[in-house]
């Protein structure tokens, strides 16, 4: 097994302390004690916390179940279901804890700190990006309706999970999951009668 | 007109200060001196930090612009769309910045808190009562399908809008809060057919 460097351990550990503590909750010590490293070498490998939390970000985008949407084996509106179905159960084995990162960055520190809104609002649009091409191929093959603007609906799709996950955190419930797939997949991407 | 109680003086500046440097972020001596008050005063009326979010969280639930969800010389769609683009003419106003105090404390502090966890899903289910009577109303007169829940669009009505600020707030843009507009009321919410 390659040796993981003390500054990729210190990374894994500022990405789970971030997520379960949020920013302001998160000091540098707790992260170098989580890493098992002292305190002092957290700016051996980065230069502040905030750089430290926009590689996270960067991190977390890109480890959202994305590599699904992709896959031309199944019909495009079913990877989509399945993409949200995962994080749902993802978020369910967490006991509805953490949320998104992206959506928790942006709620707690996004007016205070331009480059970490920035990083969360590229992670989110990339997101977005690919849910966009998955919709554009149900329309393109007629799985839902022509009516159906590819752009906004993936956006409210991500943005309206966001909100899901704010619910599914309060309550301790997937209630807000069920809801949101039944509302969108038997409702408005529901195949043209 | 009436002298405001130092306490009440201190409430408005702990929903101000929470608002916009978030639970982590808002330390006691912020609040007191926004109040021009001495830091020891806030123990002499309020028990702890978390107690004081507590009262803050129940008067921002109170607070949101829900009268006109009542007012029945409109037709309930109107009044439900209203109430969305006063939220989002409130958002514009404030820069796209601070969002709902409810879903920023979710995010930050609600795996930490049972108690704001708590009161901020007590204030976010009061809410959608709320809107589910407008829908049930709109169902009634035949201004929406009757296939439509109300419990359920409620609910899905509030949990996008969470999202859709979030999505405002890193973009600094209204484009989340017309996209959530166009697809609820020109498509879910469309009279039927």
């Amino acid at each position: 097994m390659p040796r993981v460097s003390l500054r990729q351990k210190i990374l894994n550990a500022a990405l789970e302390q971030f997520h379960i503590y949020g920013y302001n909750g998160t000091g540098i010590k707790d992260i170098t004690d989580s890493a098992g490293a002292p305190k002092g070498s957290f700016y051996n490998h980065l230069p502040s916390k905030e750089a430290c939390a926009i590689l996270i970000l960067e991190e977390y985008g890109a480890s959202l179940p994305v590599a699904m949407l992709r896959d031309t084996s199944k019909p495009p509106i079913e990877r989509l279901r399945l993409h949200f179905e995962t994080m749902r159960d993802q978020s369910a084995l967490n006991g509805f804890t953490r949320g998104c990162l992206m959506g928790n960055v942006i709620a707690e520190v996004g007016d205070h700190s331009d480059s970490l809104r920035k990083t969360a609002l590229a992670g989110i649009e990339a997101w977005i990006r690919q849910i966009t091409s998955v919709v554009s191929e149900a329309r393109a093959c007629g799985d839902i309706s022509s009516s159906v603007d590819p752009d906004a609906y993936a956006s409210f799709l991500v943005t309206s999970w966001e909100g899901a996950i704010l619910l599914a955190r309060a309550s301790k419930s997937d209630f807000s999951y069920e809801n949101f797939l039944s509302i969108m997949f038997d409702n408005l991407l529901a195949r043209p009668a």
